[in-house]
Parts: structure tokens; sequence; C-alpha cells
């Protein structure tokens, strides 16, 4: 009559890498990590963001646009196969040809039998130096999503998206248990020395923020290695609705974390820190205005 | 011609107190706690919610609504007067008593002159076990405030307010520079040692968050000592843009805080980290739905 207590747990992977600079072998070492989080028992994977290529978005060139795909595409077949082969949700990475002219930074979710359950693209662009990803992707325009799986109910958001509240309170209002941040950043070489620890520990914290407000998890995966101008951090982490974090991933290694969320966790902590229920709903009007004077 | 870097220095004084019991010495602590921080040089002086009562809400009595006055009334005088007084800036707290049967949880925000700048009544209402506040308070009608003083732009927030984002986000966008909370949280005793240090820093945490995301000082306030079933955690704090911790004041014992908020930090974060260029507000609708289905 009951659900048993390891019904509500939910394994999740996820799967830190460094680019090797060649698509197919970025591509195979992704599925690899999808492997070997199966075989430790994972029910859900995240990849990092672009996964596939380096960050090429440290500059402005209209040819890199050849590496975009179409989902379905090549590369989110090879995720789909890899998601039945293992039986395992798979929340991808993509530079995305929509069009010619429309292209995202998508993240496909494949659930555990392969199927495609949805794509979100991108909502919130970054535009900074060495960050240039305003010249590459077309802004999202189906919003914020929640997809049920077999491992609870996923929202994928994408690295610059997890600096604003409002994108991972849209996602939970959708149903979202277990938010998953695809991530690629990094440290500018010139200000790794005076800022580098305080840009990644605000970089967690207003993540863990994000769980304690909303009562859910969050999984962030990034890449790792130096690329250009760019070292990026790693650290990796799963935190829980209290934003404890469960695990976090070293800074400068290759690695698949798992960790292990009970999603029961998120009625108990909902039942005793209620803010769901007190949202002022009537008052909310001004978060769709870009100032109030 | 260039404004000097000192003028951007805000000294922000929070005033942790202990409840005496008796609102004449509360009042008393809280308008000695105003003299202090102005003698030591703070330009606004931040109080705990409610600092002139004990935190009356464990329990729901009528007879408690007496304790309410209006404003202007005797204590916003005497908290208009210290301002004056002292030349400093001074967020309050006091059970309003607006009409019978309307009463509010209100911050009355004072200026360096002594004049009331406004009064912010809180927006979200807990009820949750020995925080019987939807019995007291109405909730606020009149959304959330930035006041221009002389220490730069301040809003009030309370307390229960530090859990939502929404309330944050707003109150930026009107322009706020540094969100004061008047706070009074603690522990149950009988879940102090299972939950306490994860209740603590998520309430920390979430509140550093709303600094991150929004470019902001945060200056959270919140009693000490021990009330029937409550074990108050004390801990008020400021932190900066970035959500660093910039000082903590202790768990248990009454203090005053002296804290320097140097306010170009937040151009200079925004400019780096420029999210409220960024934000979506063509697809937060759904921010004013209870939940999207």
């Amino acid at each position: 009559m009951f659900a048993s207590m390891t019904a509500s747990v939910t394994r999740v992977g996820l799967v830190q890498r460094r680019s090797q600079g060649d698509g197919a072998r970025n591509l195979a070492s992704a599925i690899d990590g999808i492997a070997e989080a199966a075989a430790k028992g994972c029910h859900v994977v995240g990849l990092q963001e672009l996964f596939l290529t380096d960050y090429f978005c440290q500059s402005e060139d209209p040819a890199i646009f050849d590496l975009a795909e179409p989902i379905p595409g090549p590369t989110s077949a090879a995720l789909a196969e890899a998601a039945a082969k293992h039986r395992v949700v798979v929340v991808g990475s993509l530079f995305e040809k929509r069009a010619e002219g429309v292209f995202h930074n998508s993240a496909p979710v494949f659930g555990a039998d392969g199927s495609l359950l949805g794509v979100y693209r991108k909502m919130h662009i970054p535009d900074d130096p060495l960050y240039y990803e305003k010249f590459y992707f077309t802004p999202g325009d189906n919003g914020f999503l929640s997809h049920s799986t077999a491992a609870g109910n996923v929202a994928a958001l994408i690295c610059w998206d997890q600096w604003f509240p409002e994108a991972a309170r849209m996602s939970v209002l959708r149903g979202a248990e277990i938010l998953f941040y695809p991530t690629a950043i990094g440290w500018h070489h010139s200000e790794k020395d005076e800022h580098g620890a305080a840009q990644r520990d605000a970089w967690e914290t207003v993540q863990r923020g994000h769980a304690i407000a909303n009562g859910v998890f969050v999984a962030a995966t990034n890449r790792v290695g130096v690329e250009s101008g760019l070292e990026f951090w790693g650290g990796s982490f799963v935190c829980d609705p209290f934003g404890r974090v469960l695990a976090r991933a070293s800074a400068d290694a290759e690695e698949v974390l798992v960790v292990d969320c009970d999603r029961q966790l998120i009625a108990e902590t909902r039942r005793n820190w209620p803010f769901l229920r007190d949202r002022r709903i009537d008052a909310y009007q001004g978060l769709t205005k870009r100032l109030l004077d």
C-alpha cells in the first residue's frame, strides 16, 4: 500500500569532462560517462554544457555555426541510444541548428527508453568577454520546462540561467524535483588570483539558494580543463532542498559524480518550510518589468 | 567633478538584542543601539523584527492585539527622534495597528532627519508551529519598496520574506542597494540538535543568494535569547554583492554589528555579471501563478 522509501531515491550521475578538442572523442567520452554512471546504478545522468566541443564562444566566428546540428540529429541519436542501452534518463546538451540563422544552446532530455522527452532551449544568454554567446545563440522561446521521468520530474536549465531565480522557480512551478544545470564556467587567467574563489563560491551559493527557495535538488555539471583564455573550474555538485552540498567534484579532474537524492526530502522540507504556499502571486506582476520606477 | 570613493561607502549598523519582556526596556535598548551605531559612524541602522516585545506569535491570543500601535504613533515617534538626534537612517520594525481588524508586521523607515520615508508591510506571512503569524498579521498590500536616503537606496523586507527571491528582486528593481531584513528566527528546542545547523545555514545561504542574483548588499538583523519554545539564533550578518559575508554577529550575545558597504561594488559587480540586462521579462508571466500545469 505504501511506496517503499527506496522508490523515492533517485541516483544522479554527473559527467565532468575535459574537452579533447574533437567531436567524436568528446562524444565517446560522454557516452563512456553515461555507461559508467548507469553501471553504478544511476537513474539519471547529466552532461556538461556543449560537451561535444571546446567552449567555442571565446570568439565570434561564423564558421562555427557549422558545428551545430538539428535535434533529432546524429548526436541526439547517439545520446538516445546510450539512454536506451543503459536504461537511464539523460540530460544532454547540444549546439542546436533549428534553421539557418536560428541556433540554440539546447538541452535535449531523453527517457530511459531513449525517447526524446523534450528540448529545453537556453533562455538567458550571456555576453561577456570570452563568453560571446549572444552571437551564437538565439534566446529560447519555449520557456521553462519539466519532464516526467522514471527518475522523477527533471528540468534542464543551462549555465547562465543559474544566476536567475526566475528560471529555477518557473521550472519548479512546472513540477521539477531536480534541476540540472549543464554548465561551462571558468576563470579568466587574469582574474583567477583576485576573484577566482569568490566567483566560484558565488556560483555554487546562488544555486544552493534556488534549492532552498524551491525545496528541490540542484545538480550542476561543469567541465574542467584549460581552453585558450579560460580555465574551467569543474566543481560539479549536487545539493539537497536544504542547500546542503551532498557531493562536489574536483576542480581539475574528469570524473563521474554519483549522488543519491531522496525525493521524499522534498515533501518533508516543503511541509516544514511551505514557501510555495505563501508566494504573493497577486503582487509579482512587476517581475515582468525591466525596472520599477 | 567626481564623487570620492568614500562617498559610496555606507556604514551599516545592526542592533542584535535579547528581549527583556518589557516594551519600555526593549525600546530603550534599541535606542541605545542606534546611538552606539551612530557613535561608530554608521549611516543607517537596522533593528530586529518586533524588537519592542517578545516574539508573541508563539500562541494565538486576541489580547495581544493591544500591543499594536499606529504609525505614526509613540514608538515610531521615538525612533524618528533617535534618527534625527543621531543623524542616522533607521530601518525599524513594529506591530502596526492600521484599523481594528487590520494589523500588520511593518517596517517604518526613517531618514536621518527623522522624517518617515515610508512603511513596508510584510508581504509573506508564515504560519508554522510557534510562528502563528497569519493570526496576527494581514498580508501587506503596498508591495515592495525602496527608499532613497543619505545612506543610499534601502529596502526593508521582513523575516519570512527572506525565503522569497521575488521579494528581493522587486525591491531591487525599485532601486534598492541594501536589503534590510529585520528578523525573528530561532530553533525549536526539539529540532535544534538534528536540524539546527542546516536551518541556520540555509537561512544565511538563501539571503546570500539574493545578494548575488541582484548585485546588492544584504543586511539581516535577528534577535537572540530563549523565549518559551524558541531559541533565537542571532547571527545577524551583512553580505556583499558577491554573497561574501562581511561580518556576522554571535549566536547568543547582544551586539551592534558595524559593517562598511562600498556601494561602488554594486556597479562593479553588475558590469561584470550583468544579470539585470538579461532577465527574460517576456517569459516570466508564469511567476504570477501558483503552479504551472
